[in-house]
């Protein structure tokens, strides 16, 4: 019996995705080959990651001014990455602060050059989004996480700044159409809305790379992985066809304004069974309500206990909530079905009137 | 109808792997959940993180001054982490150059304290081991590769060295026993002996760590991973389901003494086909001669063309060997079945005699 699963990441994909990943695990494309036995200098795994480069081109209509790597090391590393392929030692970046991620790629910044933090919502245990700053004009870039797994919020617009963006997606990629333009990096780690855990989409502007002077490790320098489209050493194969599969349902699915529509539909059920009953709450501010992950509380603990085993019962994974902000998180990424939406909305709605 | 893989990496792996992995993409040991899509902190995970570290340390007899972790970004990242978190600004690493691999460590040990490079075998195209040469005793560590996959030569004993051995080992780990206590770090790509490509194996000793001064970022620093079981960001958990797989087909079969004697067994076959048929030459001193990677060419290019086509009619994928050598490579890892390699065996001595 297949689970419900509201798991934050790594998340749900495509059930066509799981089919497809299995065969080909077996053996990919009848070559007689399992796609984890063969080089990545093969005829087969080039093809797979040249559409794998491909289709975020076309779904998020990438400038050519940019270019499409997979790495590793994920969001996490990326972190670091950024500055120290983008921050001259002198120079400063601006970062705004709406949780736990966005606070750690402020501290891996400040190993590079300085860093300005122009905003944070940690006053209140970061359930908004700040919009009163300035964005200096001598700043390298700004920074922000577009998406806060965590603590339920999201960016509802790119912020408005007259410096290149450089952007965390990992948690809201490829759900809505984006202005690539504006962005020196957007990065991704693919266990949300792109794959299975091990590969970083990163898409970088290539006319602002070679403009600091440091010294960077081959394998940190994002010109290294550009000469070699990303295949400077042995690409994460596995993550990265799985990666494609799934970009291949995005487009099936009819792309990015389909899939922004069927995400702000299926986040609508979720905050409507949230608003309805009184032993919800909502913990982040209604503007700023991400389409990701809805995060929500119950009126007591005890009642909360009685949730997260109905929930169980129902066969719905995954809802527990982060520990820094408690209750329940329902991630209702792309490959999210409604069904599965339904069966979660259906039982709140009659756990409270249970409860109520 | 599958294929005889002698690819040199990403590598077969034993056919029960591919079998239950291709299970777990679709149902994770039947809790009805892909292993693709469930939380590295759910129960699942980590119980298949804690068997992947437990088996390399029952398998390897590591002291417990070692840390086993799962880290990204290749062997390639650790040519400059290991120098970036062991040698000391103004210390000394000594290396040791057996091709293209030894040649990128040395390249990025560089950026970050004083190269010694103690003995080379450039001279005949990294046809041999150097063993002329003396250990600096005020070097921090002596680096290199174990088996080097692109020349077909390996090293059959540890260097000898008064200092802590730095080793890439990304194509013969777990291929046969290694006294670990005399290692500082121990590392290896897993898609050769042990896995998918997307995951690396770093073998530390804690007890080293810490005596630089310069400042690592979080993501760099084996002590983050060490302190966090390597999940201080979401890990590659495929790769490394696959290797826990792998890993417990080696215990399964016997372990690493029997590992040994199966590779030193099935070498045996490949070597003989050489020598005994004038057609084919090998490439490497044969005291060297790698058990994992046989090298070869033929004595002229027509022939080669022929035998790479008559191998295609046979079955047989990834023996055409490196550019930088040409002819042929049999790469014969852990999981490599004698029948495969009976197979080729038997091409190449009825090849021999139709053109010889």
């Amino acid at each position: 019996m297949k689970k419900h699963n509201f798991s934050a990441g790594p998340a749900i994909l495509p059930a066509d995705v799981f089919s497809q990943a299995a065969e080909a695990v077996q053996d990919l494309n009848g070559i007689g080959l399992s796609v984890l036995e063969i080089s990545h200098r093969s005829p087969e795994f080039v093809a797979v990651l040249e559409e794998a480069v491909a289709l975020p081109k076309e779904l998020l209509q990438i400038p050519d001014t940019h270019e499409v790597l997979y790495l590793t090391g994920g969001a996490s590393s990326q972190f670091f990455m950024t500055a120290m392929n983008l921050l001259p030692h002198h120079g400063k970046a601006a970062y705004l602060d709406t949780g736990s991620w966005s606070t750690k790629a402020i501290k891996e910044a400040k190993l590079f050059g300085a860093v300005e933090v122009l905003a944070s919502s940690k006053d209140k245990n970061y359930a908004y989004i700040p919009k009163d700053y300035t964005v200096p004009l001598d700043a390298t870039y700004l920074h922000y996480t577009s998406n806060n797994t965590i603590f339920g919020t999201q960016y509802q617009q790119l912020p408005a700044a007259d410096i290149p963006l450089v952007c965390d997606m990992s948690s809201d990629i490829f759900s809505r159409p984006i202005d690539v333009s504006r962005f020196a990096v957007i990065y991704a780690g693919a266990q949300k809305n792109l794959g299975p855990a091990g590969t970083t989409l990163v898409i970088v502007n290539k006319d602002l790379l070679g403009k600091v002077e440091r010294e960077i490790p081959t394998m940190l320098d994002y010109r290294t992985h550009i000469k070699k489209n990303s295949s400077f050493n042995t690409p994460p194969v596995f993550p990265i066809y799985v990666s494609m599969l799934t970009l291949r349902w995005i487009k099936e699915q009819g792309g990015l304004a389909e899939m922004a529509q069927n995400n702000e539909a299926k986040a609508k059920l979720v905050y409507d069974a949230i608003d309805r009953n009184p032993l919800f709450q909502g913990t982040a501010a209604r503007e700023d309500r991400s389409r990701m992950n809805a995060t929500f509380v119950a009126n007591d603990p005890e009642v909360e206990t009685a949730f997260l085993q109905a929930c169980q019962e129902a066969n719905i994974a995954g809802i527990k909530g982060h520990r820094s902000i408690g209750g329940f998180r329902a991630s209702i990424y792309n490959a999210m079905p409604t069904e599965s939406i339904e069966v979660l909305v259906e039982l709140m709605d009659h756990f409270a009137q249970k409860h109520g």
